[in-house]
């Protein structure tokens, strides 16, 4: 297991302080059902991204940080819907009971809402409008039936179905690839990058996101629930790219991803250390 | 019962239309099921309330309708939640079975994220930035927990619960005042009006959109399905306006709150006649 980056403590802490603003955890249970699963230790790995490819493109972090925190707000929206009991009924989250276990399903369904609605909020709040304007579409685009709605609605009806390879990459460049994406561009956005410079870097990050879900798929075969905060096996009825590929075979595919998303850094030499770091912390995950 | 007033077909039509664009109904499952309960007949009253907003401030109603078709889209998002077994469980919306009955659940939960996405993912595509950025910020507080989303929230809380009246009130005013002040708000900034004549329009539209809620309890008491599209008594554990102060109490508090909304246009004179008249519409509906 390849330890967390050294740089990677302070993004995350600035992202955490910036989403507790966001975010407080007292008050009505919606908004305390909204800080639950936002809260709760994750990795953060999408808003980093953001404040990575802001920094590469020659903008502060701190510029980046509420487009950081709007990903996130998405990701753990995401994350609320994708366990409630009509979708994978996942019972545990980060290391807790999943939020509609500890508020209900009614609550974790208006919290998911109201997450996503805070998302489209903040960056309207935070930003001049041109740039607002800009991720606000960036943003939808990402969320939308081609992207991350898009992706969990065909692996719900994929469930218990046969599918090939094509429509289980489909379904994880939705449901992963998408907001990974978006996470980069995000970033490249805030520091008005050119076009190039934010293809490379969504490319950089759609492949990077891929190799991310092959290995939660094989963390949901080997993985220990007190490392990854996650109950194993809820995949099982499943195609993910392990039941297709095998464990050697889905590993040896997120190590080509990996480098496919290295390939897109070329470009930007030595600055782009700390994405490399990024990419080999995900390709080295836990397994 | 007063007939929908005549101007009103051709605002519907646009409606209509617009969101026909914006949401086609063929596609995969969580598409079709988008559309399916935004494009079953609805009086569209929030986006023509936004066009009569435009319109008496000087705007084209042209110019008022993808903001117009966002308030809908969250509308139409909001009903599908409000539905869920989890929440009211309601069997028919808009004449048709419920979205879920349709779809299930997952699917429908992801179509009601998809059209809150695509409202805000619209704003900022068919707007100039400035503006773009104003309309989301405004729909982002409505939507939020001081708005459709607290209020659903409280309201969930308050089932098979003795409530004040002040708290049934704070219910509605952020079940449904919130998004009808909006609506109206957004005409209004699609037409650069000033700070005064938006306070006089919000105000005309919260108690509107109370009025209507009120109006909407009386007909789940005494209202025909065939006419309103609702399965009645479907609110029979809540405590609603009708509860609290009977039919005739109700019925009372309608019509001031028509009265006190009417008071709102009072400095624009004739130009308000479209929005008395969708006013009378209102609080003459069915009952």
């Amino acid at each position: 297991m390849i330890p967390v980056p050294a740089f990677f403590s302070d993004y995350q802490a600035r992202v955490d302080a910036e989403l507790r603003t966001l975010v407080p955890s007292e008050g009505e249970p919606v908004q305390r059902s909204m800080a639950y699963t936002l809260h709760a230790p994750s990795k953060r790995v999408r808003p980093v991204l953001t404040m990575l490819s802001a920094e590469l493109c020659g903008e502060t972090p701190a510029k980046a940080l509420a487009a950081a925190a709007a990903t996130e707000l998405v990701h753990a929206a995401s994350l609320i819907l994708d366990d409630l009991p009509c979708m994978d009924d996942a019972p545990l989250r980060r290391g807790l009971p999943a939020n509609h276990r500890e508020f209900g399903e009614a609550v974790a369904i208006l919290a998911a809402f109201g997450l996503l609605n805070l998302a489209f909020g903040t960056i309207s709040r935070q930003y001049e409008p041109a740039l607002a304007s800009r991720l606000n579409r960036l943003l939808s685009e990402a969320v939308g039936t081609d992207g991350l709605i898009g992706g969990q609605a065909l692996d719900l009806l994929a469930t218990d179905q046969q599918i090939s390879f094509e429509i289980l990459e489909r379904i994880h460049r939705g449901k992963t690839g998408a907001l990974f994406s978006a996470s980069a561009t995000a970033g490249a956005l805030t520091a008005g990058a050119n076009a190039d410079v934010i293809a490379a870097l969504s490319a950089f990050a759609k492949n990077l996101g891929l190799a991310f879900q092959i290995i939660d798929d094989l963390l949901d075969v080997e993985g220990n629930p007190a490392e990854t905060g996650k109950a194993v096996r809820v995949d099982v009825k499943k195609t993910t790219f392990v039941s297709f590929s095998g464990v050697d075979g889905a590993r040896l595919l997120a190590r080509e991803l990996c480098q496919t998303a290295n390939g897109a850094l070329t470009p930007f030499g030595r600055r782009a250390d700390r994405l490399r770091e990024l990419s080999a912390f995900v390709a080295g995950r836990n397994v």
